[in-house]
């Protein structure tokens, strides 16, 4: 699984209308009126500080939220390291990686300075705010989100964490009344249970979280240079299955004239199901230069695998190198980033403050 | 069950030694020393913000902190009320019953200038820590703790805070690094849990909590006036088998008046298995004048159960009407009692930020 968490998926909820707790199903739940018709328009998302991202990562999410920041009102970016801890992890790595993900953010474009770039556990109200929002939940409502059905195969004795995450997920999105949250086509689902939370909770103790919606990514995925049928992943053993942002000139133009094609001689084509290899570097050309596959073959109807190979590469490294650059650039300043760290924590609790002022209220807590 | 709950119970432990997660039973965890033996003793114990106290509450539990605050070196008494919202509850209720449980606590003697008297929510540092222990601790050594089995029975569609309040609970007592923790006799195993997730982050990240003891109250339940068999309860619906803080001294004596003893009519004695209701009466003067039940019955070898009776009420009264004017006053000004809450929050944030910041470092959140 790709280490970018969005958000998650759902069934059941539990509600309190007065001392009652009801049993629904989304399908089932009336929608409450929301009072946010004519509220800015507002984007989270979350991505784990798992080390440097990949080109798939950059394509079809970190760009995409560089290409958001501008389109909408406002915009939170959060280095969710509470979800990091959830499995395994070494805490000198999981440090390091703070930083050098805020870095490889700033790099790609995220701008500290109209995007809220924060660190998820510098803003104590997200753990707050899911354990009220974990009152609402039942255990066969997490039981069946197929994200814990597939990690609790694999992590032997997974802890409490990594089955509470997606409660935890859904108090990131609506700690800042957040209405659009960017999500791959695969994670539509994981909205749902933030949704359903939203209306569990308005539903109980009055009106307070907007409806929000899935921003969905429609564009392919990045697949493996190595096996076009399965996604470009941090996890591949297989290091030159990936590009990574970090990786040299050299390397690019290495793991692209490695990477998978076919044995077909003709010129260049665009057919994902009949040639892979080449339809997904065809793929990354295109999310790299907005042209459509159709213009790409067009435009390199003369080209053999080889040569496109190495148009390829190019285009990858004039993108990269530069965020590569600024990458190092950025870490050879740790107070700079702990200053955008800390300024973005700032403004983030700003909001998460007032939210849970309203929510404590409603709830009770005075 | 009382509402007044302490700490909670435990089995499976998962700790994270470098990368790895371990399984782990108390019994066959090695304890890992700590440099905690010189560290000044600080009691920790919470109480659920339910309504008014009865005196079954007030004699096993609440004079006891009033004890104990004289006797160690720093007490934290928190109101938590984050373990309400764990059950359906009205939210204008609670709101009340947290200024209440304050005034009680205080008339009752908690003095807020030597105890850190505090209103759980108000640090938000409590779920926070509860969500680093959660990611160490697995779901069967929360399955199989006793409260959960019996509630889940009760409830329909348990939410997820009340499965996951046991490691709430450890995280309100490890917060404060709380090296003695009041528990009824009944609740000697509620440390269990709290202690086994000290060991488990204290080999996992580094040591950092020491081991919390508990502190047996040794004193008899009270029991029910109207069924000597089962313990006083506030969830009783015969109000005649309590006696609230609040009871007018009319009540008081009807209820004591009222109480079942036996018919057996000669003089007072002293056994709690073939006289319950007389020896439950002899309980309370007892814990009211720290006399022996030898003693109460040498004293009143002439009173015959309706003498007794009304010499017992008398006693109550004189107890209970100061704790109950004194609490009439203190909720007349709710200035006062806000002022007292924020002081406690903030001495409590303050002990409570140092440990987060100790505990984030080891975590690797920065």
């Amino acid at each position: 699984m790709s280490k970018l968490r969005f958000h998650s998926i759902s069934r059941y909820i539990r509600a309190l209308p007065q001392k009652r707790h009801i049993h629904v199903s989304p399908a089932s739940s009336t929608s409450v009126p929301t009072p946010f018709a004519e509220c800015p328009s507002r984007v989270f998302s979350g991505i784990q500080p798992t080390g440097i991202p990949h080109l798939g990562n950059y394509l079809c999410a970190i760009s995409q939220w560089v290409k958001m920041q501008q389109q909408y009102d406002s915009m939170l970016l959060s280095i969710v390291d509470l979800h990091s801890i959830t499995m395994p992890h070494d805490p000198e790595e999981l440090r390091k990686n703070i930083l050098q993900m805020a870095a490889c953010l700033i790099a790609c474009g995220i701008n500290p300075e109209t995007t809220i770039l924060f660190q998820q556990s510098m803003v104590p109200y997200h753990t707050e705010l899911a354990w009220i929002l974990g009152c609402l939940c039942t255990i066969p409502r997490l039981s069946t989100l197929p994200q814990w059905k597939d990690k609790s195969k694999t992590v032997k004795d997974p802890g409490i964490g990594l089955f509470t995450y997606p409660i935890l997920q859904s108090a990131d999105i609506l700690l800042y009344k957040s209405s659009v949250v960017p999500v791959g086509e695969d994670q539509i689902t994981h909205l749902e249970l933030a949704k359903d939370l939203a209306r569990a909770f308005n539903r109980t103790y009055g009106v307070t979280f907007p409806e929000c919606k899935a921003h969905i990514a429609t564009m392919s995925k990045v697949r493996s240079l190595k096996d076009p049928t399965s996604k470009m992943s941090k996890s591949d053993v297989n290091a030159t299955s990936r590009i990574d942002l970090t990786d040299s000139t050299k390397d690019v133009e290495l793991k692209i004239k490695g990477s998978t094609t076919d044995s077909v001689s003709r010129q260049l084509s665009y057919d994902p199901k009949a040639r892979p290899g080449v339809s997904n570097l065809i793929d990354i050309h295109c999310l790299l230069t907005d042209l459509t596959p159709e213009r790409v073959v067009e435009l390199c109807h003369d080209y053999n695998k080889v040569k496109y190979k190495e148009l390829l590469a190019d285009i990858i490294n004039e993108r990269i190198q530069p965020i590569s650059d600024e990458m190092s650039r950025l870490l050879s300043d740790k107070h700079h980033l702990n200053t955008v760290l800390n300024t973005g924590c700032e403004k983030a609790s700003e909001i998460a403050q007032c939210t849970m002022k309203e929510v404590k209220s409603l709830v009770g807590l005075r």
